[in-house]
């Protein structure tokens, strides 16, 4: 039997960055993969995927350069699906084959079948041939797969998850989402940002909680705007098809939607049906997710977990980091102790959404002396040269010490632009600091100095009528 | 006599910035503008006008989007002048208005006319009324202006500089540029772009020299696969009109160029011909610029210069500081103290290029223990997902203690993505700090993490061949 410092079940994000660390620092390790195609949920079906038909959906349909020029390029209508999908497609075909590559430069031994558990150091893959490893070492990153309730026929068709939504055979004319969750915002704002009249089903009222809710707020608003139709503190009752191949459902307050399409996006189990825990005595949540300890040990200590098979925030950019820090632990290679104390969330609908540290809801809970400071993308000059109408950024700080507790930024390249609020927060900046940096100008971040104006303004109760005045 | 606490020459960057910022904290403020639109260069001739034809021309020209979407939009044409210049004059019209509105309300006095110094603390104003002001501290920021070599025949038709060029009356088939400096480039590619023939003369080999040099080497390849002819080590002899309204160009070097268009941008002089400084003993040097000390004083301790007219870098995010730490100074404000130790460049050609931090010449000059990592746009999944063919982050660092020195990048974003590289250099951070970092995935920030594995098996010397296969 092959003996390995490591396996690795699972080549999405958290897996392929784990077993690849460990073999540049010189260990022996083997990779598991059950599918065909390498990268787990972050290049086939989540990540990648969704974030390239974001990508898409703002070039073919003009959103976002619609009248700045005088004249407008065409826009791509999309009763075809091919345009939709062309990038999508290309984005994950060339992705898989870079995660395969690095694999095999770093001479990670690949292995494909379904792996599960023999005992806590014996894994048996089912596959073209069936075989069984030993490690000393265990890391599962088997990623999750999209919950389905019982109630929902699913077709893969016309009844759609968020991995069946990717293989639709024709484009939507109108589309019910249920799910007001990351995953269902991103596709909500996808479809109807291309045209798609879109129901968004959401069982509460309060949405993507673990974001400031201003921020959220406007992000609901925009939505809104956008014409699609918010269906909050509302369920599916039935669901059932009509002659002329739509969908007729009816929803619990007695409402009626007549839709071609219907995507479950509400919550999502971890990938751990198949690999007999019951072998080595883990045990999973009602999610079938697993518990680790901040070093992503399980109640194994040689068996970690990394990655969305341990639930939230299931991020591929946290699962990575995950990965590596399993990784450091188990080597002991000094480089990474643990995960960064600050994380962004990102979030790619249209508009985006990112934010670090803490949101204003926090801050009242934690009774914090806090303040905010606030600057919109449509007042700075990049951000009119781009045609920007909303979008804003908000800092949120001690009123003591000036000192930045949260960045939350809606709009134009949320997700790149709070990096600088992270180092901000991770250098324990205050807002002195923040308008004695100079950026480029014209960038957006422009933002950060005219929120921090915004701020001591507030602060100094000398506030003047516009925040893009002050700076 | 009208008397105020502070008197500013020149409602640019630097000048609004100063202004506002003294009338913020109270102080009694008058603006001196001898034009009728606010703003400066930065919002009439210069920086946004500029930034703003770079991004209509890689709209309208659909050079980033080409051939991503298996379906493209059409471009738009440029035989017509009007497309090109309409959002130009958009931002224009609203950021001056942006700058006047700013003023208002911050109850700064405005008076329209050319200012001249009658004693150090007395200005004579010559405009729809005569008048003098005298205040207890003058801050100039007039800016400059665009030298005019003798020996070329501006007519702001066809022999144009950096401020005419905005006024053209037809769109050239082709067109000559001189001066590679950061105007000369940015008009280069933003013609090229635009479909337009260029030739950039140049009458040295090194160009940009304030930028390392393997940055610039990609760009020269870009420009250079992008069409735009190098006219190196050249300069123009002579230049004449011919029959069919072109120029027909003679370069020192024996060639002959007929273009439709000749821009001369090689050097700009500081605007203090009217200002009669020898009334106070204030000298300029040979570019017509005003020396001053750390804290923006000049030779007369109660009057300072700020921005354009006291010559590099002559960019409108730096006059900005400038002005606030002039103003920080004058008043004890003790908010700023000084300028930001480490600046961005920011140059908006196509492609970008930003920098913070020293280059790899500086690192040799100053016999540093130094080892770089790289990593390229189209090696990350952002990139892929934006097609960025192009592009590529630098990091050099301490070969020892992994200290991040410098960061150099080319490509999409590149003027805001620096905006992370200048905070790892304000502290300190060293590469294992950028790889313990978490960033948003997918987004070009990824570079950074990326740049620094790949720096990491620089030093290590177990470098797997392919930088982007490290992470």
């Amino acid at each position: 039997m092959e003996h390995y410092e490591l396996i690795v079940i699972g080549s999405g994000p958290a897996g392929e960055k784990a077993a690849v660390k460990a073999a540049y620092f010189g260990h022996r390790v083997a990779l598991i993969e059950r599918e065909r195609s390498f990268g787990g949920a972050g290049v086939n079906t989540g990540t990648l995927p969704s974030k390239t038909l974001k990508e898409t959906a703002l070039y073919l349909s003009g959103k976002y350069d619609r009248g700045l020029y005088g004249i407008d390029r065409s826009v791509v209508q999309t009763s075809s699906l091919e345009p939709f999908m062309y990038r999508k497609n290309y984005i994950i075909r060339t992705e898989s084959e870079v995660v395969h590559r690095n694999l095999l430069r770093h001479k990670v031994d690949i292995y494909h079948g379904v792996a599960s558990f023999l005992d806590k150091n014996t894994v048996h893959i089912a596959g073209d041939k069936e075989i069984a490893l030993t490690a000393d070492y265990i890391i599962i990153a088997t990623g999750s797969y999209p919950f389905h309730p019982d109630n929902l026929p699913f077709d893969n068709r016309k009844v759609l998850d968020s991995d069946s939504i990717l293989n639709i055979d024709h484009f939507p004319k109108s589309i019910a989402i249920v799910g007001a969750g990351v995953i269902g915002c991103e596709y909500a704002t996808i479809f109807s940002t291309m045209g798609c009249k879109v129901f968004l089903i959401n069982h509460s009222s309060s949405i993507l909680t673990f974001i400031d809710q201003e921020i959220i707020g406007h992000f609901i608003d925009q939505m809104r705007q956008d014409g699609i139709d918010l269906l909050f503190n509302k369920d599916i009752a039935t669901t059932e098809a009509t002659a002329d191949d739509t969908l007729r459902i009816t929803l619990t307050s007695g409402e009626i939607l007549h839709v071609d399409m219907l995507l479950f996006a509400a919550g999502r189990n971890g990938c751990t049906k198949d690999l007999k825990l019951e072998n080595v005595g883990i045990t999973t949540n009602k999610r079938e997710a697993i518990s680790v300890n901040e070093k992503y040990q399980t109640s194994v200590p040689n068996i970690y977990a990394v990655g969305d098979v341990i639930g939230f925030p299931a991020l591929a950019s946290t699962g990575m980091e995950q990965g590596r820090v399993a990784v450091a632990h188990i080597f002991q290679t000094k480089d990474i102790e643990q995960l960064s104390k600050v994380l962004p969330f990102g979030i790619y609908t249209v508009p985006e959404i990112s934010c670090a540290g803490i949101s204003e809801e926090e801050a009242k809970e934690k009774k914090l002396d806090y303040c905010i400071g606030m600057a919109k993308h449509c007042d700075m000059p990049r951000g009119k040269i781009m045609g920007a109408q909303h979008g804003m950024l908000k800092l949120i700080f001690d009123r003591q010490t000036l000192v930045v507790y949260g960045v939350h930024i809606i709009g134009h390249l949320a997700t790149e632009l709070i990096h600088h609020g992270m180092s901000l927060l991770e250098s324990k900046a205050t807002l002195l600091d923040v308008i004695g940096n100079v950026y480029n100008y014209p960038t957006l971040h422009d933002l950060y100095k005219y929120a921090a104006y915004d701020g001591l303004g507030n602060v100094a109760g000398h506030k003047v009528k516009d925040a893009a005045a002050v700076s």
